[in-house]
């Protein structure tokens, strides 16, 4: 599969995994005949269909990299997903954020109602477990991959993140408060999908170099992609982010924009994809697809 | 320590494991100074400090019975509080059964707010898969408890049966259906502790005939479980709950005494206690305290 996919171009490459992914994520997600049906309904409705993959995309990048197989990759990117779902299911809902759309549909406490939701997303982070439990995975990897996610999402990783977020609406944070609460709460889960990838390898514990070498590309690329989405928020219309944008300033949310200005934003989403090509170097071409995904949260019109 | 332990009362052993589980929920919990610190001072609120720790119970009596280490059992089963605890959490909101009294204190939701409850909820489970990767416990171990604790948490789990409790608010379900949905709500995570003990010893894998029995023992324990939760909740007063008492009646939950009535549901009670003691027959004096816990389990006041 690698000698075939180094001859696609980029856009035939994520072409491919969002086919993978969405195949993938549809075996991985109960049926919606299984009982109890309108969880399932509910949860296939959020977890299908929609959304970047930006994790998807970087857990099969960086697997490349290490020579992992693809079967192991998509159960490691569809239980990243998951939780990343899980995390927009929540953060929609009226006691979070209170947002109606996401990606570019009512989001499910609209769709369905409040109690759905919390269990959507309570349900989305078990089976994200549940995934990982995959025989493409072998029990040791099972166990790694577990521990990577479950740091990654938890008080420490992602949910922090949240809660700092929400603490600080309102507020005026300084630029290292908020940077401390992205690498938190987009961050961890970024630089888990790539870590994740790289596990699924099979020399993924042996070479402290090369995963130095990805937790300092994916802190860069963690980095880039909030401040991108600062400068959306800002710069682009509702339909293209296909969520409501003008929200955060809106909400009064500290932002790198509010921060530092949209110039000074722009020049820092660049420096930090300067930042996560030179952590490539080391890998030379089986680091094609992290590089091109460096450029595309870089470049991404949404 | 087993050889200690054979020699305590029920009592004393309940007391010694109620005091390392507290010990090691302690310690497997981030500490409250930690950022971000009201998430964790939240989260400890609502797992430290209360409880009957019905499922850590289970979990050592099942370990104990095929001679696993102490040390393991303590993640294992704080594991599985942490996900009964983040349960309660999220099913005491206004979303759901929109309770404000929980083991006797303020729910999290009312001590602090909804989103910090949302979200102690959701780092709670997180930190049960954190903690199942503790190192008293090996990688196989880890990845085989993975699976079972995310099962038995999910859609076809304990949130499937609290996602099929939600549409019979109102609804008269017949006895195969209510069981249907205890088996999952309840059952599955009662299961999963005695599954989870069995898992940390070491011949787990290789003994088949144990884990049916132990199987047969948990499903009869957890239907009991249930069955006298109904009998309390017409029976028993909120001080004794340590919650509010009639609440299922008033809510138009259908329960066994609603369907069976008091008698017919203390009868069944006691039915499904001698299956739980009949199937421990082959374990002999190794499944002492299973066989006290199910006297526990129907016999407890609250």
């Amino acid at each position: 599969m690698t000698v075939l996919q180094a001859e696609l171009s980029f856009k035939a490459w994520t072409q491919a995994v969002l086919t993978r992914t969405e195949a993938a994520l549809e075996g991985f997600l109960p049926p919606a005949t299984t009982l109890p049906q309108r969880l399932h309904e509910a949860m296939r409705y959020a977890a299908l269909g929609g959304g970047k993959r930006v994790r998807p995309l970087l857990c099969h990048a960086a697997g490349e990299a290490v020579g992992a197989p693809a079967e192991a990759l998509d159960a490691a990117a569809c239980a990243i997903e998951m939780i990343h779902v899980y995390s927009l299911v929540h953060d929609d809902m009226p006691a979070m954020d209170d947002d109606a759309m996401r990606r570019g549909k009512p989001t499910v406490h609209i769709q369905y109602d409040e109690a759905t939701a919390l269990l959507v997303g309570d349900a989305l982070q078990s089976q994200a477990f549940i995934t990982l439990g995959a025989p493409a995975l072998q029990a040791p990897q099972q166990a790694a991959l577990m521990r990577e996610l479950a740091s990654a999402s938890g008080s420490v990783g992602m949910a922090g993140g949240q809660a700092i977020d929400l603490e600080s609406v309102g507020t005026r944070l300084a630029r290292p408060e908020l940077e401390t609460m992205h690498r938190l709460k987009t961050g961890a889960l970024l630089r888990a999908a790539v870590r994740m990838g790289a596990l699924c390898g099979p020399l993924s514990e042996s070479n402290p170099a090369e995963r130095e070498a990805l937790d300092l590309y994916s802190a860069a690329i963690g980095l880039a992609f909030q401040v991108v989405d600062d400068i959306h928020d800002v710069t682009a219309d509702s339909a293209t982010l296909g969520k409501t944008a003008g929200k955060d300033a809106k909400d009064g949310k500290p932002t790198y924009v509010s921060i530092l200005g949209l110039d000074a934003s722009r020049a820092l989403a660049e420096q930090l994809r300067g930042e996560a090509h030179a952590a490539l170097t080391g890998f030379g071409a089986r680091a094609r697809r992290l590089g091109e995904l460096a450029d595309l949260v870089v470049d991404r019109a949404n």
